[in-house]
């Protein structure tokens, strides 16, 4: 079995790596001059420790890594053995506050008040106001700050990205097999769940079925629509699988394609292939987006490309980096990402091709090999 | 059939119904001194107009209320189409930001830059940061400023919520007839989770299953432990029907229990129906929760009641207002929260009970109508 098809479970991270992602975090934020990190619960207290709690409710649990100092993370009392059983439960100090006390004088008391603090992307607006509200401490949010604190993945985690994928293109490949005219974009849609379950992923983020005219809809997820002979069908999926994202989009055509179908789909292949080709360490993450999106420009579609062309991913579907104009930050070896131009005619179909890609010394490797050819369905 | 046991999907809300409720908020906002209300994705987006994003992204959201002007709500391009779409589109002006430009400067020009907003609880961090680097604007959260938005709910949610309510005992009801002891918490889990979509929940949010010690940790959700004959066990489920949530825990024993679990249990029903017999308007919400504790501290068990007596309920499990020591705000009619009592003696077991109730100008009404008594099952 090559390391795409395994199935079984990797194995675990350790303290040790927890507490070597927390180094590495503290390091970062004295060189960016900041008194620290301030994580919630999500994707950056995951890495960092590999606790979630239950629920992200509105008693807050924040993880305080000083740029110098030990780690500690306060959590409501009566979630603590929760925490104290997180993988990552060793490495830092836990502290706890109770229904009925302020929660903000507490966790305030962990924080440099002259200090300035990057904070977790989607920490509760109403935590960081009580925390405002108490010190003089100033805050940035951590994609402004430290963008790449997950974005740089080991060996292990392009391992599982790369488990997901083939998960992702296993499910692609049995999809070919069903039915598509006379059935719902939603009964098609179940069909990708199940599968994606089938092959391993323990959760189901999104199933895309965009058909004929609903498929000009980049955000469009599934609906009752019967799908058509002669319809163009975009299918975007994926989920979670070992903790690690898949998301991988393929446009099909049921029956014979027009002539104009083919065109845009060949545009769009060809985008997808050229923003591939360019990625190297050193490349800026705009010059990705510039490459896929000048071939779409030059076919006259330019104005039907309306999102960046792509997006990092990892523990969650989309972080950082995001391969978008303005983003100069230069591409290293690890960084893995989507590369998955689009051309979207309103009211007529839309085409969009979606791989998944980690960045090595050399170039770029898929992480999704299914072909881009665009299959015809039944 | 009664209005709990409809199972009848209720009238959609209309536009009427969105521009009725943003009319109210921006009346609360004005009499409250504030320029507005910043509300994102999630239930106060959802409640002010019917629009939930596919999901919930990086990429902001925002709709803005002003307390004197027309609400606009400000999404990614690509999203536009279904934004469009919302029950509640009518309401307000729409406009879009494009992936690569700065969508904080987008929003920005919505606000008055000398103004005070409320802004949602759950808003990204990421997002108020952005705002408040480009404004002089001042921002508190939605449940400082006004944390009755949402929490008097009109008749046609009470029937949502009393729905909920009655599939959760129908629930309870079926869960009481299969095994426990010799099978894991995870499989009743999964009973009372199919039980729930089997009585009309489009959404499970928890499956508690506490058996024995583990019953002792509020927060566990359920594992793989075996349940044994002799365990207390707290089954606490609830998730979304109608849109609308439920939350209901009873907790029952496998085979006989001993005078000391009886003489536990009983004291947590008697908390819970204190709190309950408590309600009516006029009171302060911490009063619920002092009518329930002192009922558990003067039985000797107030060290072991570790949380909060309750909290509201609406389109979320959790919202103001909460049954909490500090909490003066007065109970209304309409209000719909719960009465959850426990007690946790670590490493033995644990008893939870707990109601949904409303406010009417009579008293409390309960939304649950389960016995409290400790149901033995085999």
């Amino acid at each position: 079995m090559t390391e795409q098809s395994s199935t079984a479970e990797p194995v675990a991270f350790t303290a040790d790596d927890f507490a070597t992602r927390q180094q590495r975090a503290a390091q970062a934020a004295h060189d960016a001059g900041l008194a620290g990190l301030l994580l919630t619960p999500g994707p950056d207290l995951l890495y960092m420790t590999g606790y979630a709690p239950v629920a992200i409710t509105e008693r807050i649990t924040m993880l305080v890594i000083p740029a110098d100092g030990e780690p500690a993370m306060i959590v409501p009392k009566l979630e603590r053995p929760d925490a104290e059983n997180a993988p990552g439960a060793s490495t830092f100090q836990l502290l706890d506050w109770t229904d009925g006390s302020d929660p903000y004088e507490a966790t305030a008391k962990l924080l440099d008040s002259a200090g300035r603090y990057a904070v977790s992307d989607s920490a509760w607006a109403m935590h960081l106001l009580g925390l405002q509200g108490r010190l003089a401490s100033s805050y940035v949010s951590m994609t402004t700050a430290l963008p790449m604190l997950r974005a740089i993945k080991d060996a292990d985690e392009v391992g599982r990205l790369a488990a997901a994928g083939a998960a992702a293109d296993q499910t692609y490949e049995e999809i070919l097999k069903v039915r598509f005219a006379g059935r719902s974009e939603a009964d098609v849609g179940a069909d990708l769940a199940e599968l994606l379950r089938q092959f391993g992923h323990s959760q189901v983020d999104f199933t895309v079925v965009g058909s004929g005219p609903n498929g000009a809809n980049p955000h469009h997820e599934i609906g009752d629509r019967i799908i058509q002979d002669g319809d163009m069908v975009v299918l975007d999926f994926g989920g979670l699988k070992h903790g690690y994202g898949s998301d991988t989009t393929r446009t099909v055509h049921v029956g014979e394609p027009t002539e104009e179908e083919r065109e845009v789909h060949d545009v769009v292949r060809r985008a997808q292939q050229a923003g591939f080709e360019a990625v190297r360490p050193g490349i800026e993450c705009q010059e990705i987006d510039r490459v896929s999106r000048t071939v779409i420009t030059e076919a006259g579609y330019g104005d039907y490309f309306i999102h960046r062309t792509g997006h990092g991913i990892g523990l969650t579907t989309h972080e950082p980096p995001y391969m978008v104009e303005g983003e100069t930050h230069l591409l290293q070896p690890g960084m893995c990402f989507s590369i998955e131009p689009g051309i979207y005619l309103p009211g007529r179909f839309g085409v969009r091709i979606e791989d998944i890609v980690t960045v090595t010394p050399s170039g770029g490797r898929r992480l999704n090999q299914t072909p881009h050819e665009m299959a015809i369905v039944s």
